[in-house]
């Protein structure tokens, strides 16, 4: 079930926070910048991004704006820490990744990929096939 | 509190497995290959390493060996998943690194570094002041 071709980037750890200010402040004093805010309603959330040098993924601190969206439901749940993994592919690759994973007996949140922060089409493997851990896969829209 | 000579590295993100094989089935199709394992017993599990390409952070499975190691007790609390963010300092900085954070008002797990994985020097920052992340830091021994 190996498949050669596909080449995965990690892109960004999203971290699910109540308030950004906590961990704001301790970048701040490991000297990771903040980057740009973005919202996104869709997910009930305000997304702060931290640039780490060097190419390597950034941090997303996604905050709660709406007390019923998924992040504030995640918090409710599970309590604030580290959300998902975010995995990039080339773009026009997203759907045949999905089919692999679907036949490899992986179950995908969306049927198809939605629309995510900064324009991308993502899509998310469930945590429950990946040992707890929820990752997220991203291609820059067409 | 800022302090712009620190420079942090993001070196590898930990994920907290009962057992390796589902995670690495999914990374093989992912096209992450697995790198060295190192059994770390002080903290009780065996470590499988993925290498990102690029210089990215590696990804690191801490699978659980002793069922009374503090992974263990992780995922009897938690659940598995993402466990912590590690990120490295140069060489001689990590103790005024802990200074600083202490400064702060952070709480660090050892009063002083212990020695972790690969022969480095470790210590994490409570995840009670991080927003639930908890977040190592490290440097190589000298």
């Amino acid at each position: 079930m190996t498949s050669p071709q596909i080449k995965v980037h990690l892109d960004h750890i999203g971290i699910a926070v109540k308030q950004v200010p906590e961990l704001s402040r301790l970048f701040s004093i490991l000297g990771i910048p903040l980057g740009p805010v973005e919202a996104v309603p869709d997910q009930g959330v305000e997304v702060h991004f931290f640039n780490l040098p060097g190419g390597a993924p950034h941090l997303e601190l996604l905050s709660v704006q709406d007390p019923e969206g998924t992040i504030a439901k995640f918090i409710e749940k599970r309590g604030q820490g580290i959300h998902h993994l975010s995995f990039s592919v080339e773009s026009g690759s997203l759907e045949s990744l999905c089919s692999v994973l679907r036949n490899a007996g992986y179950r995908l949140i969306y049927d198809v990929p939605r629309l995510g922060a900064q324009g991308m089409r993502i899509n998310f493997i469930h945590p429950q096939s990946c040992s707890g851990v929820l990752i997220e896969l991203m291609e820059k829209s067409a």
